[in-house]
């Protein structure tokens, strides 16, 4: 595993659960943790359970008893280490997003294309199509349940820039994070619109906003907890992101990705209209769906709350009895079974580089836009 | 219609509105309102829309252009008022609880079984047997879509007694009010259980509670807005009663009726547990039901949220068009729609002074449980 | 009145039951009711309570008994109507849109100023202003609970269109209604916008979207319950609109106005983020308003749902106890209250026609943003 | 750890999981699981990650680098193997409930003082006390949020028993289970009640019920995943059981526990409601907490939905960023920690066994009252 962060610790956590509750084909081993600071990531792989720690992820890649790349870096380091690693004939795993910008996700893919011929696996970790809510919405609509899909409406909620003290971090510097909330939180709905709708955005036209512009500079520490310093600095990315796309079979998709929706707090919610009926998911009530079926009789019609909790219901019979809830973190479990099933089978898992670029650049397309007075702007590719 | 107070308030809403969307076969004119305060009557006729006002309602009820009756005065008043009206061939429609007593309810029925014969209609109102959803619900029921009924659970909660400095009003003493918590809100709720499940309440066990002993005399003004005069004095009704009991078909059925439940403002809750599904309903959003339905595929299980505002639910289609809420005072105009409507056909209108005595009865059963330490106590009659 | 279809009985019953409930300074007569056939006329008359029925509404305009002159006929008709009756002297209060046009709109809004000079008063209905819920939402935001207004989000989302089956009715044709979901449903969520934050829409980006492009031909009946014909007609009005305006303040306002959300029945709902605090409101659940407070401590923090049937809330106290719900219609007896009153003291009321002007200058915006890709459009004025 | 069947699951992912997320000051390593079969044993140490397995508790307890006895066995096991491990200067985790019996539980309680003198740590396993959301509202209640505490409702509300094709297990059979939902699921809503209020269930009154009397024979397979066999047997366990308790202030708490709640899958709701404010929890939506503060200004009263997951509630900073959701089993986790630090700090964890046996007293009362048609009956101790 390359990098020890947050997301680090979610990916250990996947690891180290996955095999416990599901059979695997494989059994993977937790082996070296490669950091910069040497002392932090000895730090990581004591806590998070790994055998051993690195500083050059480079030497690590090039060991023989390393199958497996699990890439949690900033987005900027993506490219370089997936390229190598998939060169080297490893599997890679590469977190969200696939990379900072088009050409360097283009480049990604192409590596896979070429290293999928040699037998690696390249997957990157949109993770949330793992909650058992979400993976059951893209089975309903591929069985029809909606019927044709008339309006999708997307939104990734947040709140925690509301606060004016929150200090100038590297996330909200466009030299280090690329883009705001849109590239951070905007990559999510637009990767599970698309996942479960089965269906391209093709075009879009939207908005950034930068609403805090001066933040005071950062002090003491790191990341959103560290401290402010004296003065003030410019803000370079956005805030929010309010924008709309044309799906592939021509409906309209409305998304909004926010730091700034005061009381939101992880508030991804998308809702899919079809002309036999509705489905609706909410990750702060992540364990239910709703769902409006337009064939029921008349007054008996309504949004059923399903509690995605049955043994019936994707990935849920690993775990517990029905009624029990799962946590945010099972979606990483659900990702390390898919990817290890799919090396084990030769297969290729989902999603793929190729998904992560399509949504790269509709990312790309809405900044186009909303540099061009919100104009319909086709997404390339 | 003798009285004039909140009841008044909300039976004249009912009067005045009801012909005006629905198709009546009467056309009801609003002609006397009678209170014991003259200029108090005067103001009420004037405000509520009544032609003329008096102050002695025996004379009113002999008056051969009277043909209804409608009682809206405290329940220690109801079995005269009742009775006399019913010997003079008057319909009478009679606010909950229909008395104070078993022994007044069962004289009242008596009378109305007489009067029947002779071509006058009584109707207790138990209005809340008219939300549509709540007569959805009965339907539903009627037509198997909970299958057999296993288990109900009733609640009415209100706090507005949490307040220990809302005085002494003669809703908290037994000697006028005849009953606290228990009368005044626990009746809707075994009405409303026995009306939705076609099923009586045969025995119980239960116990009431007074919580705040004492409270501050009322001084000035009346009602739950007087306001307080110095000393205290001892509160001899119920302000909490929490009862089982047992239905006609062998279920349990538990009931709490309290004005106690922080921030419970107006929550008659009832749910019904079938073999087949359950049904939900909650008066604080009584615009909807929730239909759990065991029959669906597993995995689309879930409580269904119906939005009762369908032309196809009942009485709605006299209304707005879907998606439009109705309020509190419908249910006035719907009790004025099946009243009218039974005089003009000569059936007998629900819920039957019978309906109330039993009510009456079950009310009886409790206070007899709750002074023998809770034992099992069975409903007489 | 002149007209009475929906919007006639909704606005008769407010004219009917507002002075039950509120002591208004003057007492409204039901005097005529206008319509091109003397027969539904008559029979709306007869039903909604009027005195008299007419077919000439110039002539009604032109009687001295006659002070005001309430609106509700299809938008095309309102300007000549309007003006007319303010040219008269009359008061006017004439159902939102306030006119088809900007054109008609300017013209009528100035109408009402010269007529304001003379004492005549005229008022737009957007009744939802008159939600308690929205009222309360209003002053709360007015009084800084929500800080500075940093977003919003405002959609209303019906369904009725879905079903292919429902034929072409005038209100799906655009020389008819001038616009579809965004003229008529759009309207309210601009309307309230403004209202609740106080701010105006100043530049919009946008797009409209016709789903279903083809319907059966209207046979027997009109209106929405109509039945098919044989042959299909060309939808020529939007059946969704999606957009984003900027706010006076800067803030971002997203929007969507649809007939094709698979569910939703009459969803109204407005967000407002700020820097201290979010207010939410949902049409569907319309005597609760939802409100975040940033200042409350940490661990306490989250919506409170406010139960809006407290006498402290705006309007509640002349209706029902706490805890009893309101409905649609108590938003048009909300609306005689304050137009009756205004007329009374000689103040303007509001909504005025220069609000309703400023609403017809954004949906006109919007629709000229879509027409050129969606490029930011400012509004007019 | 002694069994290994369901909650031999979650008990492994809380060792496993706990010391990766929190700083422990001893760090325990998973050693042997014991289990009468040893093919089986084997196999669950494999599969939930402990280093040995063995058959014969006795022999396991004996061994010197064994110090803690983790008993996850059915509950008429318990006393035996956790007063043996005591004895012998174990520290033991003991799943609930206590015991089947309150002699046994009485017993082990007796065990638990004499070793705590020695030493040695004795925790009952009521996991749901570790919801962060439950631990907050502990907190919120001493703190004095609610005030004094009025009323209670607890429930606890399944709906597994509702087929009646479900076979005749051991879970519904007296002499193997001791009691049904009563003591499965009433002992959580008991010990929840008292946990949170700090207030004893001193006195109750109550009835137990047997929905579906007969059931089919159990086949092949084991507990409630088997298939059924020919021929009925009877049930000689609870399905249900309602009844009210006095709480050691005057309070009256009302429970219900029942496995017949169709649709309910694992609804633990608690609401607790003071003459300050109320609290209301549901483990169906675990991650909330809903509080209703009195002593907020009147427009604003209401239940504030608390997303328990920020950084300052119980637990939960050593997990995810805010917003993101916990699931059942991390209780297991606050399990260990709390039970390792109290046996490194040489202190009681709480709940101790004294609590187990109060809960297993309130039990046994309920049952006495049912066989004693609900009279109030003391809770012995």
């Amino acid at each position: 595993m390359i990098g020890h962060g947050f997301m680090g610790a979610a990916h250990s956590q996947g690891w180290r659960v996955a095999p416990r509750f599901f059979d695997l084909p494989l059994r993977p081993e937790m082996a070296v943790v490669v950091g910069r600071n040497a002392q932090a990531a000895a730090e990581a792989a004591e806590k998070w359970g790994w055998s051993e720690s690195a500083t050059d992820w480079r030497e690590v890649i090039g060991r023989d008893d390393i199958d497996i790349v699990d890439i949690v870096t900033p987005g900027d380091t993506h490219a370089e280490i997936a390229i190598t690693a998939l060169e080297a004939g490893k599997h890679v795993l590469c977190e969200k997003p696939l990379a900072n910008t088009v050409a360097e996700a283009r480049a990604m893919t192409d590596a896979a294309a070429a290293a999928s011929a040699r037998g690696a696996r390249a997957m990157v970790g949109f993770t949330y199509r793992r909650v058992p809510a979400v993976t059951l919405m893209r089975e309903l609509i591929a069985a029809g349940k909606v019927g044709r899909v008339q309006q999708v409406r997307a939104a990734y909620r947040q709140d925690w820039l509301v606060d004016p003290a929150v200090p100038l971090a590297w996330r909200l510097q466009k030299e280090h994070a690329g883009s705001g909330a849109l590239g951070d939180i905007g990559a999510h709905i637009i990767d599970m619109t698309q996942f479960v709708t089965g269906l391209a955005v093709d075009s879009v036209s939207g908005v950034l906003d930068t609403i805090v512009r001066q933040r005071p500079l950062l002090g003491s520490g790191s990341g959103l907890s560290g401290t402010a310093a004296e003065g003030f600095g410019e803000v370079t990315v956005d805030d929010a992101a309010v924008f709309t796309g044309r799906l592939s079979n021509g409906a309209l998709a409305s998304f909004e990705a926010t730091r700034f929706a005061t009381g939101r707090k992880n508030a991804l919610t998308v809702e899919v209209s079809g002309d036999r009926g509705a489905l609706a998911f909410d990750l702060e009530d992540l364990n239910t769906l709703r769902f409006y079926d337009r064939t029921a009789p008349d007054e008996l019609q309504g949004f059923t709350r399903i509690l995605v909790t049955e043994p019936q219901h994707p990935y849920v019979s690993a775990w517990w009895p029905a009624g029990h809830m799962l946590g945010y973190e099972h979606g990483f479990s659900h990702q390390v079974v898919d990817f290890v099933t799919a090396i084990h089978d030769g297969t290729q898992p989902e999603p793929s580089f190729a998904d992560g670029l399509r949504v790269q650049r509709v990312l790309e397309a809405v900044e186009r836009s909303s540099d061009a007075v919100s104009v319909w702007t086709p997404v390339g590719g």
